[in-house]
């Protein structure tokens, strides 16, 4: 007899045609793993981030995230959740980029490191070069135990994402937006973040599995939704605020795998050029959760319908979209804001993952890319 | 007789087949106007920036800069120039984003908008939400006296840039970027920056409007090259480091007046997602001076032809480019690091010009687009 260690045993596809697909409906799981034993009832529970943390986030005053790709766009994401939530200044750039600039070190910044493989060349230099620019300390969130990020960070978060083989990151993502939030929440805590705040934010942490359940179940409508794109060679995909960098990751995810030239705005840039590419060839996907921004969003996307542009929003069920002959409305479960970015990613992925199968790529390997870029 | 005044002059496109084209060819003379009385042989004259400039300039310890379009590009290479010569923190972010989003607010942080009209509307919603969000003052750079941001803002600075009739913005692009450097400079006196330093980038300053009549004689080149575009759907413009946001700046145009889907991407970006894109049918656009990230910028751009990628590269002649079979170079003039992002703008605009009238687009007049946008 032959048992199977976890690790072998995630490595197979079992009933999923791909492993990006199979990848995309572990999330539930996965979340809950990354989750587990790192939050109470109601209250984040540090020592996840080592037992060295507190004494560190007990002086933070700002932070700097550097990343690559996909984990770039979670820290992305991160940086509303610190500015809004813990009321800290964070700064996002992407690795090559920030390596090579002279950068203005704030005081007591800690600097924040993402990467899947924890082996990412860039991220890797990037964090060399930091240990010198006079950060108070650093963070990796990385997948992968013992990773060169890991060991050369002062603290590390594993996400419990489990092995990803497919080249397009689906569950390291939504992993690292969990890992980030308790980031947020534990730094918040010291500045603007009540315990009101904070329980209010777990509780919708404990939910979010399930709601990922939920939103996987509208697979059916997203596969008959991805017929539309098959014959298409561009897209652009709209949000607003935190959802922007959530539009961001769903254009990247249709680039990598079905080779149609997405791009993200965020949609109130529209009107300053890109308006201009619209017209009935170019679907407009956008993400619309019931939040603060809906009402400027709609105003948005009526332009792009009045210039004859094909809609496809992911939308709240309480928003008010509805389908007509330019729009096609996919309804989500209504979510808290917080954690409305994580939901709102996993249809986008699934979008993406059907149109490359109509289409006939490579889904798991797509062309010219490689899983970890260990090379700069 | 009936004497012109200067507008009705500069709103003529005398011997010009488009406004665009004019605008393009007035950018030494207008780059020599908004730098007159602005500079001294060795010196930023810092009363451009108003009376009271010098006591508020004292206190600055950072800068957050908000625009739209082609101005959120400006303000992005001016990033660069702030944090590398003048060592102060400067965060640059879109209007339509950074109004609806809680922001943490650095201390003595000064607020600049930036827009050509000075009367864009997002900009100027932002610059009214940050006046009692406590920033150290306000500081405007806008083309148009007496204009809703001048009257609001603390301190303005005009950019001489005339009349702009095209909607894609070209002239009031570059003049911003002046106007930014010596903003960077007035700064940077007061912390990093040494009178040395100060006296060698003012001494590129005065030699500017002659390097752009030197870039503008590439013209017929240019005019050969676009022939490749005017087929093409998509396209990528890479540069890294300060020519990053000028490679945006160059795919925006490219999709305002050709309708081509061009997108930008800092080169180190690419092995993480778009690269995926490349084949045979994307021609790349490169922006290649001849700094210190050319080695990393060629090695990228390897990269792309090994996929077949057709690159079209906008190089120093002494960055060691060769013409080849998937390689086309525009060789330019050696030309300061410092005013490197002004002077490789010119070809770019020229690009797009020439692509969009070999297309038939209303190159002065695109689809969808208003010349100010002042609805949200």
């Amino acid at each position: 007899i032959v048992t199977l260690t976890e690790a072998e045993e995630s490595a197979d596809k079992g009933e999923y045609r791909h492993y990006m697909l199979k990848e995309i409906y572990e999330q539930p799981k996965v979340l809950r793993n990354t989750l587990q034993g790192r939050i109470s009832k109601t209250q984040v529970l540090e020592e996840a981030f080592g037992a060295e943390a507190k004494a560190i986030f007990d002086q933070v005053e700002s932070v700097q995230i550097v990343a690559c790709g996909t984990s770039y766009h979670s820290g992305l994401v991160a940086k509303y959740w610190m500015e809004d939530w813990a009321g800290i200044p964070c700064y996002v750039e992407v690795a090559s980029e920030f390596r090579y600039r002279k950068v203005v070190v704030p005081k007591n910044s800690l600097f924040v490191t993402i990467s899947q493989s924890g082996e990412t060349a860039d991220t890797l230099a990037a964090l060399r070069s930091a240990k010198e620019a006079g950060y108070l300390a650093s963070l990796t969130i990385c997948n992968v135990a013992n990773s060169s990020l890991a060991r050369e960070s002062d603290l590390s978060f594993m996400t419990l994402a489990g092995p990803e083989i497919g080249v397009a990151s689906t569950k390291a993502f939504t992993t690292q937006l969990v890992a980030l939030q308790l980031l947020s929440i534990a730094l918040g805590r010291r500045h603007n973040l009540s315990s009101d705040k904070e329980q209010a934010l777990v509780s919708a942490l404990h939910q979010l599995p399930q709601l990922c359940e939920d939103v996987l179940a509208l697979d059916d409508t997203i596969l008959h939704t991805s017929e539309a794109f098959s014959e298409k060679h561009h897209s652009l995909f709209l949000g607003r605020g935190v959802q922007y960098p959530v539009a961001m990751e769903g254009a990247l995810k249709l680039k990598e795998i079905s080779y149609i030239h997405a791009e993200a705005y965020p949609a109130g840039e529209l009107k300053h050029g890109p308006l201009a590419l619209v017209d009935s060839d170019m679907p407009i996907v956008a993400v619309a959760p019931n939040d603060d921004l809906l009402e400027k969003l709609k105003s948005n996307l009526q332009e792009v319908q009045a210039r004859g542009g094909k809609l496809f929003v992911f939308a709240d069920k309480n928003s008010g979209f509805v389908n007509d002959e330019s729009t096609v409305v996919i309804n989500l479960p209504h979510v808290d804001d917080s954690i409305a970015p994580l939901v709102y990613t996993l249809p986008l992925q699934l979008l993406s993952y059907h149109v490359a199968v109509l289409k006939g790529t490579d889904v798991d390997q797509p062309r010219n890319l490689a899983k970890s870029v260990t090379v700069e």
